[in-house]
């Protein structure tokens, strides 16, 4: 991308041109440092117009449905006439370009529809690396007018955390066990959600589903919500009946109703923005720890004696920040 | 403590001279930085001795008897001939010195007892330094060959967390509340837990402490437990007619005995140290970073320009990362 016309791309994303929309992607992904200066112009120049879509965050881990239900969803908003973009943040995703969402043959209808853009996760050694680049992604989907923007995630490490940290809304999706645990449930998730959908509630299924639904009625009466205005709601889905997608979109669009009038949607997003710069200062600084070559060197000798009982954990932190 | 005889005062130590723990626990927490460099000598040499001791954390919003089940249990253990330490991560405490546990009037019978040692929480700007101190002192009591550490925390900030990192064993003392709802759970605190205790089941109360103890039950069947050889057990327990107290202690020797088997002990163990040691080069960094003056005036008028949305977040940070 040796002569990139900054002026153009940027009318380019305002006019929804998805060849320029790519581009500028791919300058966001980009590693070279002169890429990224024009991705940093590009951010800039386009804040103003940034904050309209409708941010929907949907996680659950492999086998629950989520590609299908986004899917779904996906075209249900497109048909009605929404612009949709999909991105996702998998921060485990060795991906070289081409592939969608990390598999060529997912989301064909959604992709192909005209009122539809899929994005996969950008490729990054470090989850927050990965999320700053989809969360500067989700902007530029902003300043080109899209509606929404889902945001799916496989829950690799704390990548349902840093999803949550850029959607309005964050949705779980889960499926019914075998016996009476519920499958798809990871650590600390519950603690993230706007709602939470058990999806797979068709044929002789449905008993289990409600005795899921049921058991998670009451967890989540254990766990505080994430915004105190709401109580995360329990809903059931079916990719196969094709129902169940459009309540969920109404529940998205009540919360959303709920959280603007209290101010908390305000609220919400402003922490959003600061938390994210903190996290930035916090990668950069580990960064610049990791970049120093006799720290990098000193880190598995070091550990190694941490482990061992050797020498304190305070003696080893000295050392290494003692070389900076 | 212009005069300390290190040698002295480790043999002081190691011969459980409660003058000289205290005193060493002073240097722990001093900020002169000779203090601090007597502190890490005096933590080198005894790192051979430490170890030893049943590492217990105790963890409860305030009002769920938090400080009598401790006195309890230590007057129980030390009683039966067992050397107690208490100690207590509260990174709300703005104390001077003297106080015990925040509290002059707290745990007097076990701070008048032979074997028990009490000593309130470090003062400490970061919940990260306030940890660190605590968890040297717990060091100094296993190298004065205590056999048991009970590191109480109120549960501020992300203390239990803290507590959890340094313990064997991470007990939640909940109470139940007047309806259906489960009084003292702070988010992700359930995760963290290797055992539950509902406390307060006397009198009138035994019926909804036997409701929450099966909402309990179910909700922890939805949760990953934080050694996969322990099911989380939920208990009951009561000061008032004094029971519950043994059979948590027994349900915590239990543990230990089950996650030494199977290897979980030693990884715990290690994983605890490195954990820690990574958490103080963060402190490290990060107070680095605070201590610049020049990112320290601009942190409040990036922040505001964020939070209003006229830069962006990367640029933010990009701007504060830049005065390094």
């Amino acid at each position: 991308m040796p002569d990139v016309d900054l002026e153009a791309l940027i009318q380019g994303i305002i006019g929804r041109n998805r060849r320029m929309i790519a581009k500028a992607m791919t300058l966001i992904e980009s590693r070279v440092s002169e890429h990224q200066q024009m991705a940093a112009k590009i951010m800039e120049k386009i804040l103003p117009l940034t904050g309209g879509s409708i941010r929907l965050g949907v996680t659950g881990v492999p086998g629950v449905g989520k590609s299908t239900f986004i899917e779904n969803l996906g075209i249900y908003l497109a048909d009605s006439g929404q612009q949709v973009a999909v991105l996702a943040v998998d921060p485990s995703s060795k991906r070289s370009g081409g592939s969608i969402l990390g598999d060529k043959t997912r989301m064909e209808k959604l992709s192909a529809h005209a009122n539809g853009f899929i994005r996969p996760s950008p490729a990054g050694d470090t989850l927050g690396g990965v999320a700053a680049r989809t969360r500067e992604m989700m902007l530029v989907c902003e300043a080109a007018g899209f509606d929404a923007v889902l945001v799916e995630t496989v829950g690799v490490g704390q990548s349902e955390t840093a999803v949550a940290a850029m959607v309005d809304f964050f949705l779980v999706l889960m499926i019914a066990g075998a016996g009476d645990e519920l499958q798809g449930i990871k650590k600390g998730v519950l603690e993230l959600a706007d709602g939470i959908a058990i999806n797979k509630a068709d044929g002789d299924n449905q008993d289990r589903v409600a005795r899921a639904k049921k058991d998670l009625e009451n967890a989540m009466h254990l766990i505080l919500p994430a915004t105190a205005a709401w109580h995360t709601p329990v809903m059931t889905c079916s990719s196969v009946v094709e129902k169940g997608t459009v309540p969920v979109w109404e529940t998205v669009l009540k919360h959303r109703e709920t959280v603007k009038a209290c101010g908390e949607f305000e609220q919400r997003r402003k922490n959003q923005a600061l938390e994210w710069m903190w996290t930035l200062v916090d990668e950069g600084l580990k960064q610049m720890f990791k970049n120093n070559q006799q720290i990098d060197v000193q880190i598995p000798v070091v550990s190694n004696q941490v482990a061992k009982g050797e020498i304190s954990p305070s003696a080893a932190a000295r050392m290494l920040l003692s070389y900076l």
